[in-house]
């Protein structure tokens, strides 16, 4: 494992990931769903402990972006429905269907190559199939009644080796205080099911934010990501309708400390020169382990104190002013708390001009994650 | 493999990675070793891969950020000399020497701990010692020519666990047309070193640029990083005394295509509305696989045209407006070349705000990399 001889680490609480679902499994209908979003090895947080842990607090099936991830969570010996949420390529059909993975499909000429190359493979087992209406998202999806009536159809044929097992829409602004663009969605959601004479198994529309404050247009399954985490799909925007428990921390340990005279520099391009005599550490963490070179400037925890981060961050290194020198081997907490402070993915995020998950999804593989209960 | 079952892929021209090193090798001092620059999976490229092509065009040596990536490259089977740049915990210190990998060292407390540590473990064979000399870079290793000596002192006892294999400083501002700063730290360098009775085997300062653009002062070894992959230190400042060819391209094919009403909108936060009936295409990459979501309104290649990033780039899909349908399955550059037009990781970075190097290590696992010779 590329990471084990680190002290560098991301940390997971699967407590946390389980206290948050379970909070949803309390708030939602008993009737519905929770599929548990674990794309992106699950959101920088490991695809499998994390759907292992979503299951056990009730997660009932699992959503991922391709194929492979699918592949991943079944190798690790999970049996329950799996959702592809993305465009999978026809030609693995085959495969789909040998491995009981579910795919969300959004056009008839799909379906027509992967009825023609299941044809040609004999494949016996059925493909199950989630229809994507593109109500507003503009991503994938069938836009209109007539094309998705059209498909509703091939779906039901006699002999179809298709298995019509759900139907989906994506909003765009469900983490929004503003729900004018929501509900226009809303209304192309209900304009379109209205020509599916039966609908399939799974009717579902929610992501974490739809799900948090819009419960009513649940559906009967949820696609539940980011809260998951921990995290506040709208930001800072919209609170919570109850405490959403952050899994992940980032914490490393110092791996030098020295005195700086007056007027010395500190890193690429010397951008960063002491107008006094100063304490540096060197914190062995950089912008290859995602941690965002856009940092300089920004803090961390050392020993519970917010430090500076002086000087470019560095591929694999970055420099923090100390306001004291600390032994070499000192904790420093990059996400997370320590004592009294804390560090939130929120904060780097707003720094960095970005969204959470984006800083989540982006902490490399070679920081190990280490799992507790 | 996470990633198999995926049209989108980063490829890897071997050759232009050999062509960057043949480069090199000819132009600097026959006596002078190169070594690759291999962390960070090498540079997103892949560490395995790039070592071996490495090694096949004459270089004598690998460095590393931390120490699993050098036990990566020994489990590979390279043999050669493997430089751990970064301060490694002491605790390692037997596995560092059963491995036969040389490690940077910026203390003379680092000594003491990695001798109790080596002395308690009756390890036989030597730890490599390269002792990291701090002219201005301001990140690890030895400041003034007091402790310096001390820890030469160190080394040369009778009866040491180490080997004094190397020397070495790093430059701050070596790919900068101005180089005031680059000769005060080189005269630091000057003075640092002449308290050492007996240099070691290994003397070295260059990182790409300095071999580029101060080659007088290269010593025996060169630290070979961002040029060998074809990509300019300084980004587009000074030029290079010889073509660099990017190792590296990025490539996607639309998984589906879509006419969108004019007033539509598109991705999350509904931020991009068609003013008039237009054709989109959606790219099956995100944020998660290292694309930037500050890449919104930046440009892919679709077919060879440049196509612009419509509405946020989301965790694993992104929107591209097309010139006119064309098939799902075509395909999208979204770094290197198709037909006439280019698209540079340094033209993305520039879009971003950061630099190449960032957005080469970025580039997610989940992205399979693919070879060419
Ligand atoms: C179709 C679909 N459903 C459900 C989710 C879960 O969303 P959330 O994490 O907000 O609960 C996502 C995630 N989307 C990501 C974030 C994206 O496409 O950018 C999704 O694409
Ligand atoms: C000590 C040392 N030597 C040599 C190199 C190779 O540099 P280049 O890729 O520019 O040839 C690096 C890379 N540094 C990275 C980029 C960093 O620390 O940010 C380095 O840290």
């Amino acid at each position: 494992v590329i990471g084990e001889h680190r002290h560098t680490q991301v940390k997971i609480d699967l407590q946390a990931i389980k206290h948050n679902i379970n909070e949803e499994m309390t708030r939602k209908d008993p009737l519905t769903e929770l599929w548990a979003v674990v794309k992106a090895n699950g959101y920088g947080h490991g695809i499998i402990q994390v759907a292992q842990a979503a299951k056990q607090a009730g997660a009932t099936g699992f959503c991922v972006a391709i194929l492979d991830e699918a592949l991943a969570l079944r190798a690790a010996g999970l049996v329950e429905p799996i959702l592809v949420l993305g465009i999978t390529e026809p030609e693995y059909a085959p495969l789909i269907a040998e491995k009981d993975i579910s795919v969300a499909v959004g056009s008839q000429a799909w379906l027509d190559q992967a009825e023609k190359v299941l044809a040609a493979n004999h494949v016996a087992q059925p493909l199950h199939v989630h229809l994507a209406l593109d109500t507003g998202m503009g991503r994938i999806g069938f836009q209109t009644p007539a094309e998705l009536a059209v498909a509703v159809k091939t779906l039901a044929q006699a002999n179809s080796p298709f298995d019509f097992q759900g139907i989906f829409t994506h909003f765009a602004t469900a983490d929004q205080a503003d729900d004018t663009y929501f509900t226009h969605q809303l209304d192309n959601w209900k304009a379109l099911i209205a020509v599916v004479p039966e609908l399939p198994r799974y009717v579902h529309v929610s992501n974490s934010a739809t799900s948090l404050w819009h419960q009513a247009c649940n559906g009967n399954m949820i696609r539940f990501g980011v809260a998951l985490y921990g995290l506040n799909p709208s930001g800072t925007d919209l609170s919570a309708p109850y405490q959403l428990q952050p899994a992940l921390s980032l914490t490393a340990e110092l791996s030098f400390v020295k005195k700086l005279a007056r007027g010395k520099s500190i890193s690429y391009g010397a951008t960063y020169t002491a107008d006094q005599d100063e304490w540096i550490g060197t914190v062995p963490i950089g912008y290859a382990d995602g941690y965002e070179r856009r940092l300089q400037g920004f803090h961390v925890l050392v020993a519970g104190q917010f430090c500076e981060i002086v000087g470019r961050v560095c591929m694999d290194q970055m420099m923090v002013r100390l306001p004291k020198p600390v032994p070499v081997g000192t904790k420093v907490t990059l996400v997370g708390s320590d004592g009294d402070q804390e560090i939130s993915l929120q904060s780097i995020a707003d720094y960095c001009g970005t969204i959470h998950y984006e800083i989540a999804c982006g902490l490399a593989p070679r920081l190990p994650r280490v799992y507790t209960e």
